[in-house]
């Protein structure tokens, strides 16, 4: 005899529903703006990553081998012992004053002139963006973005309904005769252009940096076609020859808001960035801070204070710089030694990530869970795109697995790319290894 | 000779602009959502509280004193050095496994029956509240709330849009009857509404607690016209004979978003809540999060979760109920003492604040720079409200000053409406005491 679904399980039918569906009830109720939250791929790869047996080559997350944690102890259990009332209190929506005067020195570094009261300290600048996005898109408004953009950047974006329209990058960043040809074009289609959203140094995820030429025609078609510019740096300090570019902002104060965040620099776990934007801008920062989050975690932004105050954090960020050219030099040199022919990859000079494209044929998203199986893990392309481009990229991380490591997973990565360009070799795991010219690299 | 302001100042005349204005050239960039962000009252008073002279009765900060701080001290260096790399790193956004399921246990005792999955930490419960705002309300969705209502909940709102309708409370919380009418009028007005905001126990600013016996009925209501139903309780276990009342959570499951903060049970500064949230709803919760911040921070998550396995932290909300009774009872006995005929007020028994009626003709948010030259600040009821009532109310806190503050804030206070409801003795400091009834209490 057969018994229904409900019957074996012992449970009542459910029963019929006058909105949603049985998964989520809710459905008919959501605002429209959550049709563009999809699973984002941070949090796939957050949960790969975790797996020890493989390397993860996708994550952003920094070495934070390096930090000074029995000093930042020592400096923290003070803070709280001392000024603990203070510490785990309310403070202002607009962030601690110490510390707003704290980051208008380390933008010098960058040339940025700056006071303390434009300064928005918020909750990593992951927040400074939403909160941005949130201050000038309605929905339908264009935001302009370099392609591949950062993937949280496109969610804030899609959280808000803002359209993105990608521009390409050669191996200088944008290409300002791109950006004129795409305002134009949305200019003739009647759109409204709101930001352009740029990371101008060792871009994530292209790894390429915003020639310092170009930087001054990009403000000036910006200021052309009304368009406030959005300049995202957390990566800014991470030169490996400690070499530094002109912020966009220290070019153009009225018409930048800059972006910052201390979690490449210093520590991404206690969340504190900031914006840095024009007068009348902060003033509505602050208030759609309170209503985001009432104000930044206050001991945060004292540990950060004192950090900046008593440590030697330049010359811990020498360290950091040290330690990520040192691997980014095995990923390169790994790349070059394994990957198989029609590969080019983009050889940063800074930053977390290098931008590998594929040959035809291969679909980086389609053979993520191959490259898993085989113990590597890396962000496929079209979660750096809000137009479906990307499916032959891929995104690799040599920020947090050590030098031995990141050899170790472009290997693995080396052999999946092999068998899926040669087909035959996919039932063939002991073929002899085929001579192979040097990849040509995106330069 | 008559100079022009330019020659003057020796400036160049401010060129013609073709958007924006001199003080804000962005002013025409912005989207629609920033007309309703307006400087909120939340920040106006930390200018005022933070001026000694002033007793300020005005803002909501908990009192920390009694928090074990070398205790604190000593766990807080300990998760830095011993787990500093987790702790100043990355994590999910969902929150910390390990405290999403102490936050169940914490719930418990409200009566609410939950799975650490559904479960998502926040950046205080303010920012649960902008994330579920940002999931469920189109603009001129209807938010449904209690007048008066928090005001960072109005904030939220008004930045996405939504329509906030009120409801009037009496004495027992939130009318049902009320609370129907409304929804029935939405309804015929082809209006859509979205959300009950509702705070169920010790209300902000209304000091009122809904009584239990019309609780199920209030979720039946919201049942029958379709209405998600958002509890938040920031201040449930902070009843002062340690009463607690069922959730409304704990009675429906699925038509409940549960909102809860450690800002006034634990650390406010520390910027930790949750949102308890139906299944499908926790999901896109999640996808929120991450475009808003990416993750909570994770040493705040540590700091917390260590508190609650290791400290009697029952013990310690125990101290703070007691704290905050005396220091209610100094209110309490003040406001009878001093308070001219014609003033009514709410008597707590929990929570941080009592709602003051003064008498017709006093406009309280007109006569509060009068008050703060007077030595004390409050926060008028107009900002309580989306709809411009509560001119004649206003919100008095006795949670952070000493009794002894209080009691001369109160007094101070009294002798402002004193003068503003007796015209004479405006001009008459020095007028004798007339002989008073007991102000009549709303209860």
């Amino acid at each position: 005899m057969l018994m229904s679904n409900d019957e074996v399980t012992g449970r009542a039918p459910a029963t019929a529903r006058s909105r949603g569906n049985v998964l989520d009830p809710h459905l008919d109720r959501y605002a429209a703006r959550t049709a563009g939250m999809t699973a984002s791929e941070i949090r796939a790869l957050f949960a790969v990553a975790s797996r020890p047996e493989v390397v993860s080559l996708a994550g952003g997350m920094p070495n934070l081998a390096a930090l000074p944690l029995d000093t930042l102890s020592t400096q923290v259990a003070r803070i709280i012992a001392e000024d603990g009332l203070t510490a785990l209190q309310y403070a202002s929506a607009h962030g601690l004053p110490l510390l707003r005067e704290q980051i208008c020195d380390v933008m010098a570094l960058e040339g940025i002139t700056a006071h303390p009261d434009d300064v928005v300290v918020t909750v990593g600048s992951q927040m400074g963006l939403d909160l941005v996005t949130r201050l000038f898109c309605d929905p339908g408004d264009v935001v302009v973005a370099e392609g591949p953009s950062y993937v949280g950047a496109l969610g804030s974006f899609a959280a808000y309904q803002a359209q993105v329209v990608h521009v390409a990058m050669d191996e200088h960043g944008l290409v300002p005769e791109g950006l004129r040809a795409a305002l134009r074009q949305a200019r003739i289609a009647g759109q409204r252009v709101k930001l352009l959203y740029t990371i101008p140094n060792f871009h994530n995820p292209a790894g390429v940096t915003l020639a310092v030429e170009r930087r001054a025609e990009i403000l000036e078609i910006c200021r052309t076609y009304d368009v406030l510019v959005v300049e995202d740096n957390p990566y800014g300090l991470l030169g490996f020859e400690g070499q530094t570019y002109p912020a966009l902002r220290s070019l153009d104060p009225d018409n930048v808001v800059y972006l910052g965040s201390f979690s490449k620099t210093f520590a991404s776990g206690l969340r504190v960035g900031w914006v840095l934007a024009p007068h009348g801008v902060r003033e509505k920062l602050v208030l759609a801070t309170e209503s985001a989050t009432l104000c930044p975690p206050t001991l945060n932004q004292m540990i950060v204070s004192r950090y900046l105050s008593t440590h030697d954090w330049q010359g811990q960020i020498k360290l950091l710089r040290e330690s990520y050219r040192e691997r980014r030099d095995a990923m390169l040199s790994a790349l070059e030694q394994y990957l198989p022919p029609g590969c080019t990859w983009t050889e940063p000079d800074g930053g977390f990530y290098v931008w590998l494209t594929v040959p035809e044929g291969v679909d980086t998203k389609a053979i993520l869970p191959r490259a898993v199986a085989a113990g590597v893990a890396y962000a496929s392309g079209t979660g750096f795109y809000a137009d479906g481009s990307g499916s032959r990229q891929l995104r690799l991380s040599y920020c947090y697995p050590t030098p031995e490591r990141t050899r170790e997973g472009v290997r693995r990565l080396a052999a999946v790319l092999e068998s899926e360009t040669d087909p035959a070799r996919a039932f063939d795991g002991m073929g002899s290894r085929q001579l192979r010219i040097p990849a040509p690299r995106t330069r």
